[in-house]
């Protein structure tokens, strides 16, 4: 077969090194059309000389290794409109980021999609977008990997719910009072999965689930008061589908990104991946609980706005990422996140997402509000 | 739609019976044709009354409310070629059952198949049967059921392995030596379904995971190098997939044999069932372990006579009816039951199976010597 081009927006984050990763175990099925990094040049310039991509993009123009780097933004939209090009991989988040998911929409290209924000902001555009120009979008998420695999199980229309599973985070056995106390350190040592800071944080909080919970709505077209919630310390199974029959059907892996990156581009193929296959001797006991949304406030908020539609969900997202940003940096508690978001959700005035430029002004308001709040505390 | 005519062989038995409460909730979907049932005249008349088949078929012949019933095992035939059905469903064993499901493949008719007997014992002639028809073998064993509703995740060839999920039944807990003492009440005793006797003590020895081994080899067409099991206690995973690309898909239910059976009628459908939803506040824990080969040999043995191939599967599986009858008659130890098989696995002459004849003399062979072995101990 023919290789399939890939461009990487966020080449040196997390998804990206790993998609990287995954490709470089692939060499026959996928070639490296172009790379996109905001940050970390170094490592950018070794994924270049590994890779030899057609097009760099970076806010740094300064040329590596004599190859020309595009600027962005506008480097992103040539990098995912290249010709060359199959499959993006949206790994990255900002405006910039969903104008170039957009623009590769409009040129026919699959979306693997690793960028929660793009579909908890903008979902009520990109859905239908991708849905009128026949494209695919193909959830990275672990959670929704899973989503998205079981769904092959049966027809929509006998879907009863769907059950996204939860590590619980560090704080699960916490009480109110004990979160009170909490320290960023406390909040990075994630049990198990090596992310970003804001992403730990926000698994610390639950907020990545509620966010989770929207993303789901928004990818595979089920109410809110289908998609359920379980905490599932052990993160072997990684979501569920449950069917009108009762039956129920999930996927499992030891926890390994590599697994939903390396589906996202390879579907529906299955070949050998660096995961480590089930060992039953090492999975003693799974264990479930229900989440206390008293305990993780930003679990019903996120609900809420999803709920609630419009630019609800952008305000959500856009308030708790300067209030983790605060909680990193010391200036509030673990505990005033939730309340920044609740103020925030509560003094916007919501409207109806008729436009891109209408989620990147409630980002805006939002920001802005929640960061005068934080600076009169 | 057109209702969907229903032929149930073994209809007053555990999956007989099932079968028609899950129909009787179905009726826009389904329609009984023909019953048949060896034992349990009084039941069958109420069936009859309950679902008043076109044809109803028994050793007796004796009429039912006025209606003629035809004679097995003609009227086995009779019943599964009618016109009117569409669905057999499988749920008795012995040479006639065998004999009326190749009349129903060789007719075209969809097959739920809740008759392990059929496909460990002649497995090499029904599946070749049943691709050369284009018919539908469809498993109502949960175990396999949730095989096949995993398998639709992936292409074939990316097939890593199957894991069956054991019970592990009341001796998983038990050494050799204590084995050796327990009584038929303690076999009996299955923590989490209700069966027949027979099945039970083959839960409790392992020989029922054992013949599933056989059976979703022939089903699925997997080699049996690529054929697991782990024992799972609470049962709620039915069994696993597990692909190429370390990603394992699942199916889940809290037990109850009307979700396995409603699928194998109602595929590629799902709807509403009797059972109950998952409730992962009901489900503290799932637990996993490796089974152990020399506590409960008869998985090893049943595994090496599915390699083996030929006939002997059809001896280990007479062998072992012959064993469990003579223990559930005190005559035997439970113990004794592998040896048993064992014993007679070891004289026999194995040889291909060309034709039905051959598997119904080997049949007879394994029971001959089995209670030869046992009548001189």
């Amino acid at each position: 077969m023919s290789r399939l081009g890939v461009a990487i927006l966020g080449s040196t984050g997390s998804i990206g090194t790993q998609t990287l990763d995954v490709i470089s175990r692939l060499p026959d099925r996928f070639r490296v059309v172009a790379l996109a990094a905001r940050h970390n040049r170094e490592l950018l310039t070794a994924q270049v000389a590994a890779f030899a991509p057609d097009l760099i993009v970076a806010s740094d123009t300064e040329p590596i290794d004599g190859h020309r780097v595009l600027p962005t933004p506008q480097g992103l939209i040539d990098a995912v409109t290249h010709p060359d090009v199959d499959i993006v991989v949206a790994a990255t988040s900002g405006h910039d980021a969903i104008r170039a998911t957009w623009a590769a929409i409009e040129a026919g290209k699959t979306i693997a999609m690793a960028n929660k924000e793009t579909i908890v902001c903008a979902g009520d555009l990109i859905i239908p977008l991708a849905a009128e120009h026949g494209v695919d979008l193909r959830p990275v998420d672990s959670e929704h990997s899973a989503i998205w695999q079981s769904l092959m199980t049966g027809p929509r229309r006998d879907l009863a719910r769907i059950i996204l599973t939860a590590s619980g985070g560090p704080f699960l056995d916490k009480t109110r009072k004990e979160l009170a106390a909490v320290t960023v350190a406390d909040a990075l040592a994630h049990p198990n999965w090596s992310m970003g800071s804001k992403i730990t944080v926000d698994s610390a909080s639950m907020m990545n689930k509620g966010l989770e919970i929207i993303e789901a709505h928004h990818l595979f077209g089920v109410p809110y008061a289908q998609i359920d919630v379980v905490i599932h310390r052990e993160q072997i199974i990684h979501s569920i589908v449950e069917w009108d029959d009762r039956s129920a059907i999930a996927q499992l892996s030891f926890p390994d990104m590599r697994l939903p990156i390396q589906y996202a581009l390879t579907w529906p193929d299955r070949p050998l991946s660096p995961g480590t296959p089930l060992d039953f001797t090492r999975i003693p006991t799974m264990s479930f609980q229900q989440p206390d949304e008293d305990q993780f406030p930003l679990l019903r908020l996120a609900r809420q706005a999803g709920i609630e539609g419009g630019t609800a969900p952008t305000v959500l997202s856009a308030a708790d990422e300067v209030a983790v940003m605060a909680f990193l940096e010391g200036r509030i508690g673990f505990v005033d996140i939730p309340a920044i978001v609740q103020g925030t959700l509560d003094a916007h005035e919501n409207g109806p997402v008729l436009d891109l430029e209408i989620v990147f002004a409630a980002d805006h308001w939002a920001r802005a509000h929640a960061a005068s709040v934080i600076g009169t505390r």
